[in-house]
């Protein structure tokens, strides 16, 4: 029997949960300090909900898992967390607005594997719902940024674009309309795959070179592109959103360097006006992504209300933050480990270990009736820092030799002293 | 278009969502005071893992989400977190034995809503692999205790059983073993649908009347059941096995009553050895449920690991603690909410925002370009408990309002005041 996990898809032992978790609560700390609450939605969806014309897009429900289940109704895993929350305010016409919140969940695409792609992944997202200011947008680059400074990532570039300006360009270029989200899709990819391959992919939609020269042009015309687009309005407009969401960033005191870049594109066909990308470091790529997206949850409630929100890419951050030693490995959080040297004294120390819990100690013992030698191997491998060793004399003098794992020496103390000190150090952790 | 989620699933907004957060976080803590680590694994398994003989067993397969997936394999979300668990010991043949794990996360069946049976609902399992010990029993039965503990919970009732002594009974009653399961299965009703009903199915199970006569002979005889079963070593080991759980549950000071009750039977193929139930008050009915399972790693290593363990249900938990208004309700957890009094000077007060959230303090702001009396309208709906009102003047004087919405007085004070103000409250919530 094949006993790993499906393919895209990952066992987290408890060294690796160690970390998530650490990176979470940060997350989660930040999120909710910019004032976003917590909200959750089920792993499964009605198809109807989640193939809406206008929510993810054709390219997305192609990866999407999808079935009957048992009362033969067609279900599938969600892709992502927008539309989900665009069903939730729909369903919730009392929700004071604006809405912030944010969630914490897996998503489900099945993508190609041998490319690196998971097929079940964290997301961490925070959306504004019911303001259509660009202080909104601001607030969760801001946000994002606030979470990568709290997680140690350094020089962030914020790119900065608006589905208003590419939808001027596209014009521009002479494109059909119907044929434009094609060609984001194709544009989107010009960081990864480069101007050749994209130009390549363009053709073979079926776009006329003429047109694909003329957003190129647009596109790496890096300074003054107003000068080509003189007197579009849906140019004017995007670049006053663009440049309103820089000045905000300014006011807040954001600690990047914000550039605007026409050939970010994004993936998703909800989008409506900015868009925008986080990037760290060199050689770190893009962390955090999302823009805003007006007329999402009017497909679902008939009534038209403004959102903008951004996506944490959590996986990307995790491996990062290891690869660059960002964090602390450890393989359990036990603080101490009681070790007593025979099973008589193991149940007459129940009642320390009990007290020990009691205090807020995460305290662990041995339960294969191990030798000494045996349990301090034990606990050493796990990399628990303090042993109470505990033997026959220990009980009646109640006096407990406390070892120190790491620096391999042992001091004899009372159980009270021996609280107050272990307590201290687990703060410490 | 339906926008309610799907049947049996739920969303969870922010009032909900803080309620839920504040039990698990509890619960997390105390997991990790008995020293067990985290783990998690994916929604989806293979259908060959879930269906393994020996795991869940047919009953709760009919109930089991599965499907083919993009790639044509058929897959399954986990019906419960005990056999992944099983399945990521046997990959994992170098894990430290004993494993003392924790894991919280979501399963799913596709149960009877009428019956008020939610199909995606959270689980939180403690288990220890590899250690034989009735001590491990008792451990985990201790640790839920604990959680209810510190949950606010009170009186519990601990129900121990032992399959071996339900082997012994079911021979006693001259049932055949492949009819044993499924008898189990029909006496785990009996404290739900009563002696009779589940009298009436074992008839229509095909089990003679006389057998039945004989099972409820065993079980309502409270004392000395040894009696009549006689020499029989299965219900001997049984007996003894549990007898030590108590035992180490009295030597370790757990405060509970303890009840040995034949009934308990447990819905799941798995069981071994001894199967525990927990509930509190009255009127509260079961909380956490588990037992021994020695031979369900084995199914997928080939390699003999005893292990043990609970689960607590989490869903009917927070019901509970709800209708018993056993913690607080709360729509935001933010501490603050900034109101300026124009658009001006909210571009002006970003700085201030920014230093309030830089001390840790939840932070949140207008959006949507409001009077001051909207905004305290919309702070007080989301019962935000303080207001900072800024003003052009005091902006420049420096000194600000800070609103208390509940006992509805202001106090004038410079930000550094307030935010060692606002912290010191925060800290107490």
């Amino acid at each position: 029997m094949e006993l790993k996990p499906l393919k895209g898809t990952r066992d987290f032992l408890p060294e690796e949960m160690i970390i998530r978790q650490e990176v979470l609560d940060r997350i989660k700390n930040v999120f909710e300090i910019f004032g976003f609450q917590p909200l959750e939605t089920p792993a499964l969806e009605s198809w109807e909900v989640l193939s809406a014309k206008g929510a993810g897009g054709e390219e997305i429900l192609k990866e999407t898992y999808n079935f009957e289940d048992l009362g033969k109704k067609r279900v599938g895993l969600r892709y992502d967390l927008t539309v989900p929350l665009a069903r939730v305010v729909a369903s919730n016409p009392n929700l004071n607005l604006p809405f912030k919140r944010y969630q914490i969940q897996n998503v489900w695409r099945y993508g190609d594997v041998s490319k690196g792609r998971l097929r079940e992944f964290l997301q961490a997202d925070i959306d504004i719902v019911g303001s259509e200011s660009m202080l909104a947008d601001a607030e969760v680059i801001a946000c994002a940024i606030s979470c990568f400074n709290s997680l140690g990532f350094k020089d962030f570039l914020v790119r900065l674009n608006n589905r208003k300006i590419l939808s001027a360009l596209i014009k521009f270029a002479g494109i059909e309309e119907k044929k434009s989200l094609e060609v984001l899709r194709s544009l989107d990819k010009l960081e990864k795959i480069g101007e050749e391959k994209v130009r390549k992919e363009l053709e073979e939609k079926g776009i006329p070179k003429e047109s694909i020269n003329k957003i190129f042009e647009l596109i790496n015309v890096r300074k003054n592109p107003e000068k080509i687009l003189e007197k579009n309005e849906d140019f004017e407009e995007g670049m006053k959103e663009v440049n309103e969401i820089i000045s905000y960033l300014e006011l807040m005191g954001v600690k990047a360097k914000i550039k605007i870049d026409l050939s970010l594109a994004r993936g998703l066909d909800y989008y409506t006006g900015p868009i925008f990308e986080v990037s760290a470091e060199k050689g770190i790529g893009s962390i955090a992504g999302g823009g805003r997206y007006d007329n999402l949850i009017e497909i679902f409630s008939g009534r038209k209300i403004p959102a903008t929100g951004i996506s944490l890419g959590i996986e990307r951050i995790i491996e990062v933050m290891k690869e660059r030693k960002m964090i602390k490995e450890r393989k359990t959080k036990v603080d101490v480990f009681v070790a007593a040297i025979s099973k008589e004294v193991l149940k007459k120390s129940l009642e320390i270990i009990q007290k020990l819990r009691e205090s807020g100690i995460k305290t662990d013992f041995d339960l294969r009736e191990r030798n000494l030698t045996r349990q301090l191997e034990y606990a050493n491998s796990l990399g628990v820092p303090f042993v109470l060793i505990i033997g026959e004399k220990e009980l009646k003098t109640k006096k407990f030799k406390l070892r120190d794992m790491v620096k391999k020496v042992e001091k004899e103390m009372e159980l009270g002293e021996g609280i107050k000190f272990l307590k201290k150090n687990s703060e410490k952790l």
